[in-house]
């Protein structure tokens, strides 16, 4: 953990919060704090600043914060994803935050198992520490907004422009000729919408209608990865690109 | 599973192969294999090819191979890692195969705790299994050289020559300011061997002595991530780099 986060209603008027659970766990026995440590903290899709502990028992942290004055910028990557098998989107929420995701768009697909809408992992409650988790270790405080769509034909030709809109669209396909940073760097300051398909691929239905909203294929080698290895892969690839283009 | 991958020994005067366990499931039950259809197959360390299968059972299945003429090259990346918790590192041996990787040296640092060398994922046995699936999700036929130092500086200073010749060495280091598909884009044909330090990073010694050796610094950015995301990233990143530049 190298930022606590916390939320606005934890914080009193003087800015002062007292944090229990993982945190205050984290904080006694991993960082070892005591009163009168700096600490990093972040506002929950605020700005990020910096904590003086006040008091620091074994149960319980308290922290007088300041803030700065803006919040850091909302990641400029989106990602369309393929509902993958529970165990390896379990995986995938802590790495996503970490690694910078504006918004994460859920999606079916042919290849995409039925009873994966029915887990616990696409469930609020599950994945909401893990992507706080995943933005505690990378500094940032933008939670990544989520939403799940059972069909994906309404998905991509009615949401999609509300969802993500004015983005470079790129659609992940083992084989496509243009390498993912080479296209990723024409976006010239626009955000990124990045589109990752199922173990197995989208089929030829979803592909053209993926094209047919502005998708343009992009490939990574030669190599078919997982996709929680294939995820982590291409939003290095494109966050490199976009930032440095 | 995307190839699989057979040893010499398997392999009968006629280039029949009958594989049992793991891969006759996978083939039998998620494949669904019958007999006459094509497999690909791959040599482990050695070329890939088609087989045909030749009897598909429960158990086992009979596949007659023909193999290529060349083995795929080698991986052009090696990783100094040091020991990451054995939860990541379980987690990680497959993704580094599929990822492609030459060599794996293992290593000790001041940040690694002296009981991560203790553990089983350290072990052949352990970690060939996982190495092998990751070849066979990639498709790739080289497994990585795999070795474990308990003392960082006769490594450094005396094995690492030896181990890994004539690489562009790059240290990952948080904040460094050249970003790190920029170096390894100046491999130029060589190998690159990547160090990626513990949780919490090198020592001021242990950097120092890296760079005198040769590692130059570069960094991904501000976001700080997990060893297993990090590495992931990072193999991601230099892959394109020398595989473009």
């Amino acid at each position: 953990m190298n930022l606590v986060l916390v939320t606005p209603d934890e914080i009193d008027t003087l800015g002062r919060v007292t944090v229990q659970g993982a945190r205050a766990t984290h904080l006694t026995e991993v960082l070892r704090v005591s009163p009168g440590q700096p600490v990093r903290v972040g506002l929950v899709d605020g700005p990020m600043g910096t904590a003086t502990v006040v008091e620091a028992g074994s149960a319980a942290v308290t922290l007088a914060c300041v803030f700065e004055a803006q919040a850091p910028p909302r990641p400029r990557v989106d990602l369309l994803l393929a509902v993958p098998r529970p165990k390896v989107l379990r995986r995938l929420w802590a790495q996503l935050a970490a690694l910078g995701v504006g918004r994460v768009i859920l999606t079916n697909a042919e290849r995409v198992e039925r009873n994966y809408f029915d887990t616990h992992v696409l469930d609020p409650q599950v994945y909401r520490p893990l992507l706080v988790e995943g933005l505690q270790q990378a500094r940032d405080t933008h939670v990544p907004l989520v939403t799940v769509h059972r069909r994906f034909r309404p998905l991509v030709e009615d949401e999609l422009d509300t969802l993500s809109p004015s983005t470079l669209r790129i659609v992940a396909h083992p084989g496509a000729a243009v390498p993912v940073p080479e296209l990723a760097a024409s976006a010239a300051g626009r955000r990124v919408l990045l589109a990752v398909g199922p173990e197995g691929g989208w089929n030829a239905f979803e592909l053209r209608l993926l094209e047919s909203k502005g998708f343009q294929q992009a490939g990574m080698g030669a190599r078919t990865l997982r996709t929680d290895t294939a995820c982590i892969a291409l939003l290095a690839l494109v966050h490199d690109a976009i930032g440095r283009s």
